[in-house]
């Protein structure tokens, strides 16, 4: 269990070049995205990070699994199988989905939700046979309405426990759930059922920035109270790598390796004691 | 039950122009703002709305509960007391409280939660007294830092519960709760509980405005499903006033009675048939 930087973190760096911001800080994992994978050439970047030595903690993502029609619905089950086999050749174990938000004029929560689950129910069977882990992301509710209709981490464990797979279970990222009045009782939960497949730590600032997105922050910049979130996660027996994704617009105009080092002396002074 | 405009969707009027504007449109109640209230002048507003024959709907707003240190809490809940006062005097049973957030520096959501709940503990014998209701407003979970740790509809009900006056309960704000995953079963508990004291309608619009405070619309421009939301209200037995709560710089431009007038339209179109 150690510090992975999710590379989005760095947005800017090349796939080489976030590799090397990585290990010039002695980190051993990183989160890649499946974009950056395919610019950089699926191939070349598994070649890349295997003669770095670097573990792939998770790929991003899956998910925007609301289609309704048939055609939509397929090519968004075989966008996903695609991810699966990425993650097989990237050699990491965990997918993370990010479920998607209403379709263009829809406005029922509630059958959107059940698509979601009958859809991840499709994937399912193809992710046990690859040993891939499903992790539902839970999005903060003010991105319900155009990235994701899971907006809670019981929501998450409730399509997971449905769905019936152990290899579906949940992120647990700070930005998104910090403020939940269930959250202790949820990541105890994740713990129970298996489920907790991923712990991400970011921060979260304020005023909001124009893209709600990027109001993601450095540990200890913001508000979430990372002692207490890291020792419910530790309590669960979490022993996997805590990956760092931080999408904000100051830190993507900072050299590489100086974010990353500013990442882990946040992590080292607030996340790692209470593991 | 009827429609109710909250003062606020017309912010630029003075109390007669909003009293006016409310009149132009043949509504009968108005939400009132406690600010607005005493530049008006108190005696000169209830004056004003008893003349009009319009009822208060509500009194915003009570609230910020947070304080830890004993000056501080004495006089939030002398300020309560106050808001419980002006409801009195302006003949309107109930009092919507926002809770506050975190105080500066402090990141334990759990003990600000806890302070809250000893707060309107506090505050309640009064109300009971005044014979005035306190309801909660769970706030959208992008609130919980800066304006009130309580950011669901359950949690909100487990502090009136745990406060157990009947004078303590809770509102329902579309925008604020719409997007979450137990709406349905909480709304129903709410009415269970005869703690469903407001029921409050506007519109979750995106792109968030740069004060996200303000993304407020009319029904029908964002992503929320009034009919549903509405039918659940409906079958709890809710029969007070609705009230229509829009922050929006666009609408603040317009002139006040065709605002009042769109919220109208809205509400006959996308609320009312489905009470």
């Amino acid at each position: 269990m150690s510090l992975s930087i999710n590379q989005w973190t760095i947005k800017p760096a090349s796939m080489p070049d976030a590799v090397a911001a990585v290990k010039a800080n002695g980190l051993e994992a990183i989160g890649l995205w499946r974009q950056n994978v395919a610019a950089h050439g699926l191939a070349e970047t598994a070649a890349l990070v295997r003669r770095e030595g670097l573990r792939v903690s998770t790929l991003c993502r899956g998910g925007f699994l609301t289609a309704a029609d048939p055609d939509a619905r397929a090519a968004a089950i075989r966008d996903n199988e695609d991810a699966i086999r990425e993650a097989v050749a990237l050699g990491t174990q965990t997918v993370v989905l990010v479920v998607g938000g209403l379709l263009d004029g829809e406005k029922d929560l509630v059958a959107t939700r059940r698509r979601v689950t009958e859809n991840i129910a499709a994937i399912a069977p193809f992710a046990e046979a690859e040993g891939v882990k499903l992790a539902i992301e839970p999005l903060h509710p003010m991105f319900a309405a155009d990235r994701a209709v899971v907006s809670t981490l019981d929501q998450a464990l409730d399509i997971a426990e449905e769905v019936g797979s152990d290899h579906v279970g949940a992120v647990v990222d700070t930005y998104h759930v910090w403020w939940d009045p269930n959250l202790s009782a949820a990541i105890a939960r994740a713990g129970r059922l298996g489920k907790l497949f991923s712990y991400q730590v970011c921060d979260w600032n304020l005023p909001l920035a124009a893209e709600p997105l990027h109001s993601r922050g450095y540990m200890g910049d913001g508000f979430i109270d990372f002692p207490t979130i890291t020792r419910l996660v530790a309590a669960t027996g979490y022993d996997d790598d805590i990956e760092s994704e931080i999408f904000n617009e100051d830190i993507w105009a900072e050299p590489p390796a100086e974010a990353v080092a500013t990442v882990k002396r946040r992590y080292d002074a607030l996340v790692a004691p209470h593991l």
